[in-house]
């Protein structure tokens, strides 16, 4: 299987890597393992999708709002290995929604992430350990922040 | 120290695994590392322990929730096993509390779920880093919700 | 670079351990990575910076706050290991900003804590992967709320 192949075939082109939102990394590594910075719903560093599910926000734009954290995930990964082939697996997620008082389907949002790595790379190995939970606010008022954990294929 | 004698002793019986809330495993392993997805005060999926502490539970309520989330975390850690024994330590945990504004004794809830995965595995052993801290809402509205880092004895 | 000679020219002096807050280890190793638990901005156990930023706090009120939190993990990490010089790089940090309703500024909060590790150990060590995000309370009111991981140079 091929990443960028996959990617094709579902309609999706990887924006470039979001401008850092401060004094980070995007990604670091540990051996063969990836830690990926908290992503958020943004095109170009500008927050796209914002306001809270359960207010301003439907289910179904925090899952797409899921979807760019992912999407931007995939693209400072890129930017980084050079080749998002070299990825094994996902080994962890853990997703925040800007949640309004009362809203208490944070999974379902979360899901929308979820949904995309398994399309990417499968069930077995798109899929990983998950938490989703809410924020009163988030950076730039963003819907989704996610953070993420990646395992290569092999320590480069 | 056998983990299911000692869960006897204690008067704990272990769950059956709860049903994944969405698309996660509930358990990923890299190595000798186990990602524990984030769990819930829920009995079969279904909430039990709901609302917020400082308004509709109290600090004790709250510890029987974060003592529920490690049950369902040592029956799906059971579940993938097959053997809790293989369990060498608890690495880390971090545990949300669905707290209501003012409130802002998470660590004491959270110490619910710390002083019983001490009970179990000593306090070498069962006590790892730890973050607890608030969140607005939670999933279906239970009170609280932990993800957990184990170390096994050896590689499997 | 000696990390003690560097302190003193950045003319900062580490305080005393926190007392844990709770049934935790401030650190916990697995092999050669270090988990630090959540640190607050307190002094001795106490609280000292309090309160929501967007509300009772600026943003430069939580940077400080969250330079606190660091040299709180510097000093956990100074009485674990005995040698902060053993220390590699940071790998990750996730941050929480007791917010008003409205505040989304939590990364730039969060660069107090990121600035003063990269003065420390520079900018390809001091600086890791990293989550910002927001809560609605923290554990006695702090205004920063950050955990760690870290890498030695080689496992001791």
């Amino acid at each position: 299987m091929d990443v960028y192949a996959r990617l094709e075939e579902l309609g999706l082109k990887l924006p470039p890597p979001p401008p850092p939102g401060g004094l980070y990394k995007p990604v670091k590594q540990v051996r063969d393992i990836l830690y990926v910075s908290g992503q958020g719903a943004t095109e170009g560093g500008v927050p796209i999708v914002v306001g809270k599910v359960g207010a301003q926000r439907t289910v179904e734009e925090g899952q797409q709002a899921a979807r760019i954290c992912v999407m931007n995930a995939l693209s400072v990964l890129d930017h980084y290995l050079g080749d998002l082939n070299q990825i094994k697996c996902l080994v962890k997620l853990q997703g925040f929604v800007a949640s309004a008082e009362g809203f208490n389907m944070q999974p379902k949002v979360i899901d929308g992430a979820s949904r995309l790595l398994a399309d990417i790379w499968g069930e077995e190995d798109g899929v990983g350990a998950r938490t989703a939970i809410s924020a009163i606010e988030l950076p730039g008022e963003i819907t989704v922040e996610i953070e993420f954990i990646f395992q290569l294929k092999q320590e480069l």
